[in-house]
């Protein structure tokens, strides 16, 4: 399979390099001539190039893995350039705003495909590239017509099949409230943790389980920004879950309720004989029996 | 030094390890022998028994690696069989509980003293034991009194070094704040995170950000419940600044302010420059603009 990376970030260079691996042709597309160098260098895409025509102008598939902000623009020059009826595929993670603004341009060549790898990581840059981020992680696919699908299918799900990646086909309404839920959602919580705990002082304490839960904080806040916005009523409706969740658990302990936050927190049902020493304990603390 | 660690579990099992390493005295108790034996196997104590009496009667330090719901009845039961002037420590999550208990007791030999380990697992059990838990891990002490202290401070200096943790003095009620920012509170928003995402189908698309923040809601939900009750007034503020600030998130979504929320995002203070092209990309969408 010929392949086009445009963009050579850490998903692009991690894609890059599990496709040439896997003994594709690759050609990579980068703003920078360093970042081509880079990657050359790196030995993860056979030729590359800052002249976006040159790189998708003779290719199976043109994966564009560049920020949300510039996905719309990026089909609209790649269109001008692929050869007719080349696939173009994203990997944005929010895809109603993405099939939102294909579904206004009259594409000439591409054959445009929603994609979304659930793989990333918080860190950025090639110099950051995973070398097994896709393997057994899911590849979401979203078809704008049964037409588009019926033409693309099989190259998509090869596609796939190369980067071992878990094809799963969704509508972008679905697409979008399941990675509120999985993605969006966990960024907000653990950029919420990590601002409340750094107003204290209490990180001098912090072990693994805070590390753990606030590591994707730490990503790229215009990423944060712009799904935070193009994903807004699904987080909106996510946020006020979490704000149901917490307020159920908050009341619970205050009136002393220890039955539902064992049940609540056994999420993997766990032997229980042991609740009721604890009862007593907390009972006998607070003088309650 | 000649150390007694009662509780073979994951914490006491790699508290032994990393002791024995370092070539101390240690000797293990366990409710089963079982367990006994399985340590002595593993290497990992020099003697052990299911007899609290002899495992404790002459060493330096006995460490209470035990849940937190049977800790004030075994500080009665192991002042019975130390020598006098033997010092005593917990590793317990909550230290005004523990305190409280301990104050309430006349122990005739044995020197307590509240210790909090920070470091652990959601995993339990001998079998998931880990060789370097300890290591640069903050090791939080609660000294009862400044009697207590000067008696103590010296031995507990030199058992933190020995382990390669960080020794930090705090009292109970500063510990437990800080302990319900950094674990407990952490701990509470994984289980509802997994709690809400369970409830929907949404699990399938998830990667590793939804597993690294749900990890810790995998915890023993026993110890889960102890610590929701035993440090609730911190929790229940905790959930409160939690709420406050997802809320302070969804209003700054819903009413289109850009800033505000990039700002929130950019906890490690990055380059804002793209910012201009993000907030015409959104305005844009929506039409604002």
């Amino acid at each position: 399979m010929k392949t086009a990376i445009v963009g050579l970030g850490l998903i692009g260079s991690s894609l890059a390099y599990q496709l040439k691996e896997a003994g594709c042709s690759v050609i990579g597309y980068a703003r920078k001539q360093e970042t081509v160098d880079k990657a050359l260098t790196l030995g993860i895409i056979d030729s590359g190039s800052t002249n976006l025509e040159t790189v998708v102008a003779e290719v199976d598939i043109v994966v564009l893995a560049i920020p949300i902000e510039i996905i719309p623009i990026m089909i609209k020059e790649v269109d001008e350039y692929v050869s007719n009826g080349t696939v173009v595929v994203d990997v944005g993670s929010v895809k109603k705003y993405i099939m939102d603004q294909v579904s206004g341009m009259s594409l000439q060549n591409a054959l445009f495909v929603g994609a979304h790898p659930m793989a990333g990581s918080e860190k950025v840059g090639i110099d950051n590239f995973v070398r097994d981020l896709y393997i057994d992680k899911p590849f979401i696919v979203t078809y704008p017509d049964e037409s588009i699908k019926k033409k693309t299918q099989k190259l998509i799900k090869e596609f796939v099949k190369i980067i071992k990646s878990k094809y799963i086909e969704m509508d972008e309404d679905t697409h979008d409230k399941m990675v509120s839920d999985i993605s969006h959602i966990p960024y907000i919580l653990s950029s919420v943790l990590y601002n409340q705990v750094a107003r204290g002082n209490s990180e001098k304490v912090a072990s693994s389980g805070y590390r753990d839960m606030t590591r994707i904080a730490h990503s790229d806040p215009l990423w944060g920004t712009v799904v935070s916005f193009l994903n807004k009523d699904n987080i909106c409706n996510g946020i006020d879950e979490m704000i149901a969740a917490l307020n159920f658990v908050k009341k619970s302990i205050s009136k002393g309720d220890i039955d539902t936050i064992f049940d609540y927190l056994n999420i993997d049902n766990k032997d229980n004989t042991k609740k009721n020493l604890v009862k007593k304990q907390i009972n006998d603390y607070y003088g309650l029996e």
